[in-house]
């Protein structure tokens, strides 16, 4: 059997009873760590179930998916996902191949980011398309996540941002000499995703385009979600731009129209009051 | 502090390590048992739990919140629920209540119905606005959740469709003489969405409307989602008004347009293969 197993956001704890159980007793146990981190390492979950956890980045996945589901069939494997195992990212490809393989497969599910974030008071239910801000480099700077946002925004929609993460990335020169020496891990920010945005709104603006969000429009910015020390701070996009919410993982939300209580929710976690005065608070319905 | 804790999805073993840790140090901890339930009782938990659980319906949550959160600034309380405490029913009144009083309080989160549906193979990111088919009377037939399926339909978007519960429900009469007398729990199942989805597609078609959803729409059935026997079936809107899925709880999801490789996943659970053949394969984008 193929177990796909969500830890949950925080650290070792947040891992169900029955997820803690398939790890004790499986033969195997592979720990995903490309899509997403807990506020602890390896060694910590290590030490928490006792035993032994094989580190799967994306090329082990990807490419070797095979060595990881060998003998499945007849012994039980492991897949440990941050978050839900069909969280923001979906293993769909692992499950296909064990599927193919004749390997049957259970998910024991947990929270994640997707349903996660509801903490902050706005309801999942008026979520619309969730998008993925990547980080933009000096001749790569793609605007098309902001579309969505503004479509979700004129439908009275939430939007959830998911910030990109790059781990193990090689830089262009060790790429093309490749050279396996990988670069550090970075994680966006709240701060560089708002400054995006930002970047964009006045874009657009120049080019006369009349616009859903501008830097007035209400967000949550979101830290460590599930963990002991998480930070949620709403305020105005412009505000998001300089909020402190300490480290990863960051997401960012930009508000629909909301309803009362969503804004006495976001009112706890006000960077200053006064952003709600101007916004509008009925919902489209 | 008061705690509110995700029990996840299935039964007794799908709470948290962290969330058990809580439910065993707590002064009080009740159950919420109105918005959800999972595939076992409270005596089932709280032999698990290895202590008394206090059931919290409706009218205890909504006119007696003070009476919970009694001493709660000098101990610890918990507020268990199925799934996550923001999920599919947000518990912001609770929140609200404890921080007006001066009690901290902390969330435990778990898998809800919001992410968990992931597990079908649909991207959870492609998901547009939920929606909830309440049970018609013979009175009253609201059809607002068609036209936000088929706005979702429109922009390539799936839509998770929550189904009603009815929970110590009063009959009018009952209600009128204001005797408390409660109906048995009553537990809206894909066949009978489905039935009301076909009737709604019957109804505008007689209209002259051109409908983005027909019989012929790709549906996908889930019960039990996260139970060991969870059951998902996928096959077009009429075929979920006939497909057998058991005991509850049930949901249903209209697909919106499709990428290659949630096609490949819900031809996991086809009803019938055939049904892919006549639908769309591609994504808005």
């Amino acid at each position: 059997m193929l177990y796909l197993v969500g830890l949950g956001l925080g650290d070792a704890k947040d891992i169900t009873v029955r997820g803690l159980e398939v790890v004790k007793h499986c033969r195997r146990v592979y720990l995903e760590a490309y899509t997403s981190i807990l506020t602890v390492g390896k060694e910590v979950l290590e030490e928490f179930y006792g035993r032994e956890l094989i580190l799967a980045d994306r090329e082990t996945v990807e490419q070797e998916a095979d060595n990881m589901l060998k003998d499945a069939d007849l012994c039980d494997v492991a897949f440990l996902v941050v978050g839900d195992p069909f969280g923001a990212t979906t293993h769909s490809d692992l499950v296909l191949r064990a599927v193919k393989l004749g390997i049957p497969y259970r998910v024991i599910h947990n929270a994640s980011i997707m349903n996660a974030v509801g903490c902050c008071g706005l309801q999942l239910y008026n979520f619309g398309e969730t998008v993925s801000i990547v980080f933009w480099t000096d001749t790569w700077k793609p605007e098309s996540f902001f579309d969505k946002i503004q479509k979700n925004k004129k439908n009275g929609m939430h939007t959830l941002c998911l910030l990109d993460i790059k781990v193990k990335e090689q830089s262009l020169d060790n790429l093309m000499k490749g050279r396996k020496v990988y670069e550090s891990p970075r994680y966006m920010s709240v701060n560089q995703a708002a400054e995006q945005l930002l970047a964009i709104v006045q874009n657009r603006r120049l080019q006369g385009e009349e616009l859903e969000i501008t830097e007035n429009t209400l967000c949550v910015g979101l830290a460590r979600v599930g963990a002991t020390d998480q930070k949620i701070i709403s305020g105005t996009l412009q505000q998001m731009s300089t909020v402190e919410l300490g480290g990863p993982l960051h997401s960012i939300i930009v508000a629909g129209s909301l309803h009362p209580l969503e804004i006495d929710m976001l009112k706890l976690f006000a960077a200053d009051e006064s952003s709600f005065e101007d916004n509008e608070c009925h919902r489209n319905t």
